[in-house]
């Protein structure tokens, strides 16, 4: 089983070290750490594993040190920054596998670029030797790139050369739409193995400046110290601690403080049952500093996104999740309207963002994401992004015979208006309302109301309102006829249908990108016997199928 | 060999008459015309055969019937509008022709949508019986979608319960983000095997209008005048027939009217040399009417079109596309010059835009473009769309020892600023200077330039600028190299590198929806001795594997 929950005194693969406004992050692999028998991490590679904690730093520098402005991505080690990915862990991991695993680690990259572009905390990477492939993508995740001039630091993408797979990280996307670099000159760069170094590599954009060894230790600085210069960091804040994420597993049942997870096995589901905040919301964001981890919301956020991560990647045969809620509308609207007021302190603002980015995740997850709306739900504001996230949402008409609690309802707050905006850019209100003429600025009106089945249905919130006598019949019948489709074609046809409207550069990597690498981590040329992949390391040449396609 | 030439008296499939502004395009596919042995085209199924059809009849009413403004799209069989594409056929093609098929389909319902949008000839779908999968995803290409409102007439896109596959021609992308479908719904709608009809469909805008089987004769001929009064086609206007495109196969080589293809399979390499025109252009608009087909522009785009077609289905394995051309950089600016100034008039409007849907094809061509500059070439205007279009360009600095010719010269018309937009709805030079502060704009006040090696480098018109002394080498180990990668890791490399920027729906139908059926089309669940694809029809339940990737 595989664990996403890890803390700085666990690490094997990183250090991390503060000083002041800058925080630096050093890359020092430790060869046998692997997540899986059967490779070893040589020059700075990396596995899951190695990412897990990435990804943990990046949420930890955010919540843990608030002061922080410029955080330096370097390598820990003398004579390379980092080869990418692990190879022989690739060519020996099974498809779900490399395909979560890419999904995962562009999900951190994206996190990298959000803790600059929303937080203030601005990546810089310190490319301090060869820098290859996963390694120039996680530097490009970054928002300036230094290299160091010397005879071997170079910058590369030798993936298709070398191993008949595309850079899955973002790599070419960042190329062209980040970093406007040529495309021409990005098609002579992707396709050479040992990659472009010294004031090429400037002139192609690759890196944003080189410095010699002698002075690299000093441009680094430099550099640091001008971006620090940029950001709008509070100075004096005081971090909260991110206290480990309490989880038991009881057979089928996962427990966490704020949502149980149940597996039903027969029918390929799981139920996720969210309880609403148990206590109104603290007064201010002063409260909210105090209160730390156990900040309803912050816990929420930390809670699902343990959740959906540890079903990704230990639940793969489980495929639909199935969202009820349980508590009180008013009171998750009360947590919605704190978040709003105090939406300009730094805690605040992080826990928002950590939100947006647990969001996105559900929406890139390749499971079809059905939710419930029965007597006794809480679907709102924060909540109810989980019924614009779902691919079909059923909500009763009505109460349940023999049930005397009233009828459900649900209820928009603010927070659906902006914060919580998807990959594509558009909210989710918004992506639901591309045909309307007034889009969703028509339910803006609707504020604060408590919706009824057939106003959530005309405002896109509901799909279906089945009335009691109907209502078990059509939810059994949606999620064991959802268990008789080919998992691949409802993968595909819901990453094709979430996303209506704009693209973005984020959005264009989980599509254009991540779809073509899909399809290329499928085919005989890399995978196959005689595929690159398969043969890497081995000093067999692969053999390839001539035929473009 | 599969023939893309074909002429209304020879299809087998569809039915075409016109009177006066409304052309009536009836679907009635001969069960047995079948492009390939072995599956019978039942219930107005279709195959490439039937596709390629289409494709000609779209082509020719836009140059031979000006004078259409409307193209009622129907059935004419009695009991079904169109089942899609053929099941078995799928089931029995190769990975490579599947997504070929699927690629010539797309970019024939794209051509639909531009003869709507672009071309004053709108396309509405009378759809007067059942409607399933690729038949209505030819009807979401429409812009009007009339269905008959009885017991058995309804639209499905059945793919993904009945087949383990996606609606693989452009379906998925067009209900959200053309029609605004809610996702919820078209969620629901793209699994259920009945599909919707009658009011449903209209509600859920799966559809524009109902009419019972008694009115649908008036109903289609009055929705027809409606659209027609919309449109700005010239009343008069007499159309220019489209002679068939002369080709001549010798061996390995290609011969048009305007252009040569040379194949060297050694080298997996087509030699494209296209030649300028040889005698100055006519003096108006008049003058081109005169010569038809035979006016240059317009023979260039119907070979290169041809040769792209035959190159992509015929010749798999040739995966490079080397493209030169010859001729006087002069006569094509006065060609282009004459396309700007005549832009008004219909035929030369429609010719510059079947230039830019042949630019589009090459573009999402799989195979890698490398174009040359040599002395004695003609890249000027349109044809420096060819060097835009390239992954890169070979562009010699200097002259050849021995050669008394002068140095080339690469020369931008207006043409290059906007008539040929990408699928992006970016120009191809604006996809090159996305970086740039000013953007394309800065290479505006170099029109009309001749520009040396290095000005052509500085404009992105050129990748690297080789002189007599390496030019030989340099190409030659470039088009060696790529002989040796993989051909899948380049087509992805390439689909990701080719189109930097914004996207729209017509480049989100290539990149998110055909990206991730091509994958489909790898896996197990649809293509597998036990997937859905392949048991279709045996009665034979298929077997999938339960794993979301």
């Amino acid at each position: 089983m595989i664990d996403f929950r890890t803390e700085p005194s666990r690490y094997r693969h990183w250090k991390l070290s503060v000083e002041g406004a800058v925080a630096t992050l050093a890359l020092d692999v430790a060869e046998d750490g692997g997540l899986f028998p059967g490779y070893e991490l040589k020059l700075n590679s990396y596995d899951l594993g190695v990412d897990i904690e990435l990804n943990d730093a990046v949420q930890r520098l955010r919540f843990e040190h608030p002061a922080v402005r410029v955080v330096v991505l370097t390598s820990g080690k003398e004579r390379v920054f980092c080869a990418g990915a692990n190879i022989r862990m690739l060519g020996g991991a099974s498809h779900a596998h490399k395909v979560n695993f890419c999904k995962f680690t562009n999900e951190t990259r994206n996190s990298i670029e959000d803790a600059s572009n929303a937080s203030g905390q601005i990546w810089m990477a310190a490319v301090n030797g060869p820098c290859a492939g996963g390694g120039y993508e996680m530097a490009l995740a970054c928002e300036h790139i230094l290299l160091a001039d010397d005879g071997s630091s170079a910058v590369s993408l030798p993936e298709v050369p070398l191993l008949a797979v595309l850079p899955g990280t973002g790599g070419l996307t960042r190329l062209v739409d980040k970093r406007h670099v040529r495309r021409d000159r990005a098609d002579f760069f992707c396709t050479t193995e040992e990659g472009v170094r010294g004031k090429r590599a400037v002139d192609w954009r690759l890196v944003d400046e080189i410095a010699p060894r002698s002075r690299f230790a000093e441009a680094t600085a430099a550099r640091a110290k001008a971006l620090a210069a940029k950001s709008n960091r509070p100075a004096d804040a005081r971090g909260v601690s991110l206290t480990p994420v309490a989880r038991r597993i009881e057979g089928d049942r996962i427990h966490y403080g704020t949502l149980t997870v149940e597996i039903d096995r027969g029918r390929a589901a799981a139920t996720f049952t969210i309880r609403g905040p148990g206590a109104p919301p603290p007064a201010d964001a002063a409260a909210v500093q105090a209160l730390g981890a156990a900040f309803w919301p912050l816990a929420f956020a930390r809670d699902l996104d343990d959740a959906i991560l540890h079903l990704r990647f230990n639940e793969g045969a489980v495929g639909t999740w199935v969202l009820r809620t349980e508590g009180d509308l008013a009171a998750v609207a009360a947590y919605d309207a704190l978040l709003e007021r105090e939406s300009r302190h730094w805690l605040v603002h992080e826990i928002t963002l950590n939100l947006k980015r647990v969001l996105k995740r559900l929406d890139l997850s390749s499971r079809t994401i059905f939710s419930l709306v029965e007597p006794g739900s809480c679907f709102a504001g924060t909540l109810a992004e989980l019924l614009l996230a779902s691919d079909r949402v059923y909500m009763l008409d009505g109460g349940f015979e023999g049930d005397n609690r009233p009828p459900p309802r649900v209820r928009l707050t603010a927070m659906n208006f902006g914060p919580y905006r998807t990959v594509t850019g558009l909210t989710r209100l918004a992506s639901r309302h591309l045909g309307e003429a007034g889009g969703a600025e028509d339910a803006w009106v609707r504020v604060g109301e408590d919706l009824d089945a057939p106003a959530a249905e005309a405002l896109g919130l509901a799909t279906f309102t089945p009335d009691d006598i109907d209502w078990e019949d059509e939810v059994r019948l949606a999620i064991e006829e959802r268990a008789a489709f080919s998992p691949d074609a409802l993968t595909g046809m819901e990453a094709s249908l979430r996303f209506p409207g704009p693209e973005t550069m984020e959005s264009k990597i989980f599509a254009r990108l991540t779809a073509w690498q899909n399809w290329i981590f499928q085919r005989p040329n890399a995978i196959g016997e005689a595929g690159a992949l398969k043969l890497y390391g081995s000093g067999k040449r692969p053999e390839f199928d001539r035929g473009r396609v």
